[in-house]
């Protein structure tokens, strides 16, 4: 019945939320332990059809994003999360929650420049929302609320995908919320 | 990483759903096991707020049960739902989820006659819901389908809430889907 814990990555859209929290989940897997990635786009089909991207509609779904989070790392799961989830507020909520059921809540801010994200742009979403063709788009017309301490911050325009993970992965051990081998891991579950 | 189990508790309003569902999740913890209890009106504030009643929206809701259950299930936890889930193909259609993640479904269909549950009314909505006040009302003025095979039929009107938790801890024992005893839950986490 041990607590698993809330690996909560935040920022901008394109800043490598999925892409870093699929490669976690595989990690977590390879060490034997129970994970799941709730990725923003997929918790929105499921959950939150029908929502929209006013302030109200967004706090609604990263409330349940956060429930289900919970929910899982309570019962001895990682739930990574990858949604911008731009509102301060709402992310202290969770942790408050979380905090509540004896949950670690791990904020990692995705933080690459603006510059970067409108220079890549791989989806073409920054072109098209600075054009004005998308509304309440998060960092061009809609705010983001950065994190004011949190756990990790990475600039994912100069740090690779490995070395965000590997920041993750050697946070969460120095401070024992996972194992540091797959070695450690099988012994600690028998 | 060994799975958990879906327990399904399906019924009309005033069946015994949050009941015994309250009562499982009390012996799982005694246990030691993980264990969440997911009761319908609940999670209807928390996942669902703004669905109504309508076929579409009762699926909807029992979607987001369902897919919750799932996440807790294939984690290692024990998902017991309280929710009426009148329609069967949206129940097995959970079920066929569920085997794809190597969940077992346990479907329990608490069945007391509907005139036990009238002349008991306890929150009074069957008055209400024959008398034309309550539309979309379960068992009165909206479907409830009965499942086909359940795992498990238990008759509330004449079983107790003890016999009913009685033959659903059994079934899960003979199953090999929870230990016998504390100790060999004891056993088996080491």
């Amino acid at each position: 019945m041990s607590k698993g814990v809330i690996v909560w990555l935040t920022g901008l859209s394109g800043a490598g939320k999925s892409t870093i929290g699929g490669e976690l989940l595989s990690h977590f897997h390879e060490l034997n332990l129970n994970a799941e990635l709730l990725d923003g786009d997929e918790i929105r089909e499921l959950l939150s059809k029908g929502l929209g991207f006013s302030k109200e509609d967004r706090d609604l779904n990263i409330r349940r994003i956060g429930f289900v989070a919970r929910l899982l790392a309570r019962n001895g799961a990682i739930a990574i999360t990858a949604a911008i989830s731009p509102y301060r507020e709402i992310r202290d909520e969770v942790r408050r929650l979380a905090s509540l059921d004896g949950v670690r809540f791990v904020e990692v801010y995705l933080n690459p420049s603006l510059e970067s994200l409108i220079a890549r742009d791989t989806k073409g979403l920054y072109r098209k929302a600075l054009a004005g063709e998308i509304s309440n788009f998060t960092g061009v017309s809609d705010p983001y609320e950065p994190p004011l301490n949190p756990q990790i911050e990475i600039h994912t325009d100069t740090q690779s995908v490995e070395e965000s993970v590997e920041l993750i992965m050697k946070y969460l051990q120095s401070e024992y919320l996972i194992p540091c081998s797959v070695e450690n891991a099988r012994t600690a579950s028998y």
